[in-house]
């Protein structure tokens, strides 16, 4: 089953609806990538907000348009009020997005994003070695880096859609999302983004945003990764490191149009 | 009761004085807005530190200049740190200032801003459906963003004012300064402000420190807006978005003096 | 005992051994500096991982390379979890750097650095008023800032040496890097970076993954200092003030090799 390239006619167009719905995004992420996660969503038109509270967290994911639930820095207080986000939402038919950020070595988080996998995500975002070890086919990669290519985590990615009914994307040099019958492969990026805390976490919170969009989520969560890849390339091509590179990237995905994909 | 412009020579004024004084600021905020509101303080001269266990807030809280309470990301251990220091703040006559970051759907933050609101604020900034909800006046904004216009929020404001004895500021297009008799209207700043995560929970950050100068507080207040909105619109017109604008804005507030307002 | 300048071909040969070893950092530090500490590592080819979980911080610095511990943020969950975490460094040979943000003033930071003491840290790094305050000889500085010169606290920082066996590096205007026999002057900054929050606790970060070097502990503890101290003078020639350093400085970071030294 060979991967098919997005169109760009399709990720163009999922841009342009997704600027037009002030999309509300309720952020549970990790704490080194809060003020990143919400400089993206606001550069491309969303509003997100960081509800954290338990009771406050079930009140709001269900009047949010999409929930992410990110385990970056998870703790028990964190994962019982992610709990309680995710039923709410289920209740809501908010849908959300799973990050299951350095799965695999570590014990708490690895049970944890293991019961949620029931919980019906809408998505699944993650490197090669975190899809791999949440599939259960290895033990995940160093800290919160990837030891394997993305390519070697398709056949993961494709068993956990089929087993979870989610869009799963496993993000690297190449990106590939699936749902488990279809995939979709998405170029570009650069390997600075990789030297820049939170561009995976970043893309995580955009891909959560796009199953919020109408129409065909596994095209809506594939043109999420295209506007990323083409908004890192272009502000590679701006900086000169990784510290010009931030800036740069936030006012190319605030000016980035259809156009940037034709 | 029509508002009067704020005199460009007293936020002039205002601010030199804030800046020769080295304000010791006790931040207790939200985690998505921390680094910037230190860096924001730090531009101006003044001296963040962000203590937030119960014992050492209470502790901190009174032998600093100024107290911000900031709502945004309000757990339960966060709230008691926060009553604590407030409390250890009064006894010590340490001026504190509230920022209700969305207030009013959320049932735990209103609850709390709502019994904060007897404990005797030195001023509190807030936009206008968080300064609508917390007068009673409206069920709040849509997340952390609000749906109505300063100007539609002033008489609840001055209502608030009156009711607390609290500066309050509602910020917006045009920014609103009450004590429910007098009112000052301060103009400038940009709509890309809103595209930048933190522009407003590190306006209050600089209106509690303001709250700290001698003088007529209601003028400090209205100087600390005047300042972040120059401060605004001239790194808006230094940079190409909301990446950009972050580092022209902190540059712009470190560079600003007097010559700025005349 | 007059200290000696660090050579720069010891600073050159160190930063160039951090570059090539990707070394795994786990980072426990305070919630205002995480972002900046983790693009500070990044940056230098290293790979931060904030892990914060009781259960998770002790399964975590047994596979890192070093560990970070940093009061700044202190709360009891906190507390607990990193003292699981050394404990389980101690065991597995992971060494462990000190960060006593702060200390002094807040008595719940201070009586934790002083049984942190006893823990055996591989490197302490504070300012003047810090250093002074964990010898016990001073209550400490203003908030989080130092209001004493790098100078006056050496003899501090040598007395703590020989206590804990600990690399103690008390920065300042020139830096002094002691093992209680030996020590090291470092030059190079500028007073700017004073006025961006976690230049210095960045720099504990790049000290604590220097411990993970080879060879003596003293000269890459002073290394880390040099690198941070050369990064931060280019940044502030290629800058405009505090918000444009941020972005030059981790450009700096990230292209500085040892013909910087030279």
């Amino acid at each position: 089953m060979q991967p098919d390239l997005l169109h760009r006619a399709d990720a163009a167009h999922a841009l342009q609806h997704f600027r037009t719905l002030s999309l509300l995004i309720h952020c549970m992420t990790n704490d080194v990538v809060q003020t990143f996660t919400a400089n993206v969503l606001l550069a491309l038109g969303a509003s997100p907000a960081m509800v954290i509270d338990e009771q406050e967290a079930a009140q709001f994911s269900a009047i949010a348009d999409a929930l992410l639930i990110n385990v970056g820095t998870l703790t028990a207080d964190r994962a019982r009020a992610m709990r309680a986000a995710i039923h709410s939402a289920n209740t809501a038919g908010t849908p959300w997005t799973l990050d299951p950020v350095a799965v695999g070595a570590l014990t708490f988080r690895s049970d944890f994003c293991k019961e949620l996998l029931a919980l019906r995500p809408a998505a699944i975002r993650g490197n090669a070695s975190e899809i791999l070890a949440l599939a259960g086919m290895s033990a995940g990669g160093r800290g919160v880096d990837t030891t394997d290519h993305a390519q070697a985590a398709l056949p993961a990615a494709q068993a956990l859609a089929r087993q979870t009914q989610a869009v799963v994307a496993v993000t690297g040099e190449v990106d590939y999302v699936t749902d488990g019958v279809r995939t979709l492969a998405v170029t570009g990026g650069d390997p600075l983004m990789t030297r820049v805390v939170g561009t995976g976490c970043a893309l995580s919170a955009v891909v959560a945003a796009s199953c919020a969009l109408p129409g065909d989520r596994l095209t809506s969560v594939a043109a999420a990764c295209s506007v990323m890849a083409q908004a890192g390339s272009r502000a590679v091509a701006a900086s000169t490191g990784p510290g010009s590179f931030t800036p740069a990237f936030l006012d190319a995905l605030y000016a980035l149009n259809g156009e940037a994909f034709a």
